[in-house]
């Protein structure tokens, strides 16, 4: 394991030189593709939407990844479907109606999973054992899981993210040391990928790390096109989305 | 009249010291709230949402003005809410089916209209005339009219944007200079406040525009609580931020 010290880099400049770096290439390693992921169908990502689940965590990724369509030439892209544990019209915690694709009964099998935060990520959803059941037997057969913001929690407790380094929502982070003290909560990054996991703060970061996975699948023109639609520069300049990306099989 | 040079002045500086200049209050001149919104209510803000309606152009400004709630005190908060023309479900152009509030035959007179972009909101939207009459009456009642991406071109087609600088797109700005070159097509910024309207380049920039019109109407301590929730620093440092502040009754 190596973790790649782009956050002490970012600090070191500014203090060196006191602003950002100029751009050069992306500002972290680039790990290869999982090699067991299909070529020669879509991916499909899977959105867990319960009601307070917060419109930011889920629209940002599902953006980036279901913008891959237009970008991928002749690869297959990434489709994006949203699954309620029942099935039934979910209220977000800002109010707005999304009526889902899926309940738990008839989702398919996942290649990404992503769990948005909601109201009830700390407490609520953490008591729910048949949601909790569904993250864990997903998360297991898919290629990839993500969590934004306190979506970590979630995840955490389904076993995610046991033996990973992750992040959360940086207002509760002191709450995640305590309730999961065994994982290697990183604090002061966007986002954090090691192994199969990506874990990201969340709020408006929440396109960072889904431009990351759209990077690490499809490389970086793919990503700087999606980037383009929604005005998201990419690479991004060297400083400016601080990240941890633990390298498998790096030895250290 | 005067156009702050915020732009020009980011510019420069870049050019002089090649790099971002240290944080420093906002990016623009505070205009004065509008005298005429209700101080004994909450404000009533209305999204104007049509199947094709973007996600992100949606979900940013929505989330801004709803999460107000929590941080206004004991001033009225901004109170949001979904308007489609024939209340029934949207499907947004990525793919999620929305249930909206109202339609247009019971929408609440509104405080503040938003305007997302769609996909028909250069061609099939600017042909649907009980569209366009519908924004050009809500807008005229309202105190505040707000597009982001190309709903900046609906706007335009309803009169609202008559007179005013404004912003789109940036790979629809041409576009939009041969269909309205009567109007003050601003480019290269995040936003455009001119008056009562304030338009947007979209995409992940449409939380600037929100942002910035939380600040306007409850200050920077409020904003500040608000970017706070989704991880938007505030106030944003300068030259990070582009935008033109046209600033009413300043002479010149």
């Amino acid at each position: 394991m190596k973790t790649v010290p782009i956050v002490l880099f970012a600090a070191m400049f500014l203090l060196l030189f006191g602003c950002a770096p100029p751009a050069a290439g992306p500002a972290w390693e680039r790990v290869p593709t999982e090699a067991d992921l299909p070529t020669d169908r879509p991916l499909l990502a899977g959105f867990l939407i319960v009601d307070g689940v917060f419109n930011s965590e889920l629209m940002a990724p599902y953006d980036i990844l279901q913008h891959t369509v237009f970008h991928t030439g002749d690869r297959p892209a990434i489709e994006v479907c949203t699954i309620s544990p029942d099935g039934e019209l979910v209220t977000s915690f800002e109010g707005i109606r999304i009526l889902p694709d899926y309940g738990f009964h008839n989702a398919p099998r996942l290649d990404i999973l992503v769990v948005p935060s909601a109201e009830g990520s700390m407490d609520r959803d953490l008591e729910n054992q048949e949601l909790l059941q569904w993250v864990r037997k997903t998360g297991d057969g898919a290629s990839y899981v993500m969590s934004l913001c306190d979506g970590a929690f979630v995840l955490a407790a389904a076993g995610q993210l046991d033996g990973r380094s992750c992040t959360t929502f940086p207002g509760d982070q002191d709450r995640f040391a305590e309730t999961f003290p065994e994982l290697n909560l990183r604090r002061d990054v966007s986002f954090v990928h090691d192994g199969k996991t990506m874990t990201s703060q969340g709020g408006a970061k929440s396109y960072d790390v889904a431009m990351y996975l759209v990077d690490h699948l499809y490389g970086e023109k793919v990503a700087a096109g999606v980037g383009g639609g929604l005005i998201i520069p990419w690479p991004p300049s060297p400083g400016s989305m601080p990240a941890v990306v633990v390298v498998p099989g790096a030895g250290g």
